[in-house]
């Protein structure tokens, strides 16, 4: 049953973000919601609200975890606002509520969100994102998009992914 | 803006439960889904699948707020899945993200999401569920319904009504 | 090993409350410092101030986990500060890191850590508490006390009872 | 008075870690209780386990901040278990509970608590850990350590530091 849901995209990045970075996620929210994807995200301001914007501008739905106690903190353009009330541990609920991430730009909490679905093995996509390393190996583990068209594609391919294989397993 | 939303309606009850309750949850989903309101919940089964089985039928959306780590814990007629990894602390979010709640059956667990409700100050409905007293007074802040339909109004009423004062404030 | 570790009690109860509500608390605090248990609260003000201060005045240790994001916050006679940032959600905290908790007077927050105590099976001692009834039915797992001292003896008794039978499992 | 408490020290790192971080963590811990700071850390195996080791080897208090449900999942050497039943969101207390952090190689938990730190501004000592970039820009924000003993140090000279201008503010 929860394959015939629609997939479940989080988009991630900072509240204070360039002007590239809003225009990349409000194309990212109107691919993802032209593809019939749901979005999941922050509820806030900058990159959240932008994608929130690119997703009713095609009609499709929104969640924006928020971190605050008030509803009336979401963006005007989240469809779901949903009251965590537990400050930035929210982040965890965006990420995990996701099949898979895209992260455009971002400060801190954008890389603790990306630690987060990396060690959970939920697919993270980068647009102008944090590049890690450790003990002086690179971490390839983010894939890299050229556009917001390229990002939506794939995080769509490899929510999709994701979802045969645990198919196979059961 | 956040007044042209929907109305968020919290329903919460027993995993296990009577089959009265099941009979009012389902009920309770489907008045909640004619009249217009997204109902959230804690995505689960007894009165959980009972009232996101209402809502499908009716053809409204029906948030849970799941408390394990994997989306495919959702009851098959949750329309949004959203996954805290949090185990029963979710309870709060189901609870903060609602403008009334309507309380049905249930164990303790819903005997603290009564309580935390009423300590945020939003309203509950409770159709055959906890009644407390402390130093000897009853609390008599839980409105007590009839049936589903007398609870779907009453909630309904009390979350315009709380809307209502909230906008005379600002 | 865990068995070598003190006893860790909480003690819950409102930030405002009556004198009499102060001085169990107290109370509380210095029989259970006396008896070498550690206590865990929620370390702001009234209740969870009195008690810490009762735990000091014996030398023992308290451990104040707090929903807001600063270590300022703790009332001066905790001895460990854990700085949640989760708000309210932080009383789940208080409770799963009891063996036993005793709830003396209290507001709607300590209903729901009473509920939360005893959906989870922690023994609950209460001092002037919350009482609860379901279907006509009262609730009886509340373990009444008379006095702080009657309270610190209950709750100790219950915890040991607690750890026996567990090891028994095992 | 929060003054007049021991300093409050994270320690962060994997469970599963190279054999120069659990000897890097144990040294860490002895030096730390040496100081007489109080350690916070996640509470289980790997470098947690170490540090605590080395806490108690030198008579110190160790705060472990559990992800399950259950006391005894806390590693033999822990000295105040918190059972926060939250699972990996419980990062986010270990680090805001502290006045400065040492991260200690560390796999993906480890990175998004070193992000959560930066966030909040509480200063990062890195000994054989990540390192990050965006844009093209390195971040230079966590403070290198050379061993167990430098890290301490700079741990200790960090947390003062904070503390004193944030007694200049008020």
């Amino acid at each position: 049953v929860g394959g015939q849901r629609p997939r479940f995209i989080a988009v991630i990045g900072g509240a204070r973000c360039s002007a590239d970075a809003l225009r990349h996620a409000e194309g990212v929210g109107r691919e993802l919601a032209r593809r019939g994807a749901t979005v999941v995200c922050g509820g806030l301001s900058g990159v959240m609200e932008a994608v929130c914007k690119g997703v009713q501008a095609e009609g499709g739905i929104s969640v924006g975890i928020l971190p605050g106690t008030a509803r009336e903190d979401a963006n005007p353009y989240v469809t779901i606002p949903v009251v965590s009330g537990m400050g930035s541990m929210r982040n965890a609920i965006v990420i995990r509520s996701a099949e898979a991430v895209i992260a455009i730009d971002g400060g801190y909490g954008t890389l603790w969100e990306i630690a987060h679905a990396l060690e959970l093995g939920i697919p993270v996509i980068g647009l102008d994102t944090w590049h890690m390393s450790i003990g002086g190996q690179e971490d390839l583990s983010v894939i890299l998009a050229e556009d917001a068209q390229d990002a939506v594609e794939k995080a769509l391919a490899a929510a999709q992914k994701r979802h045969s294989s645990s198919n196979l397993q059961t």
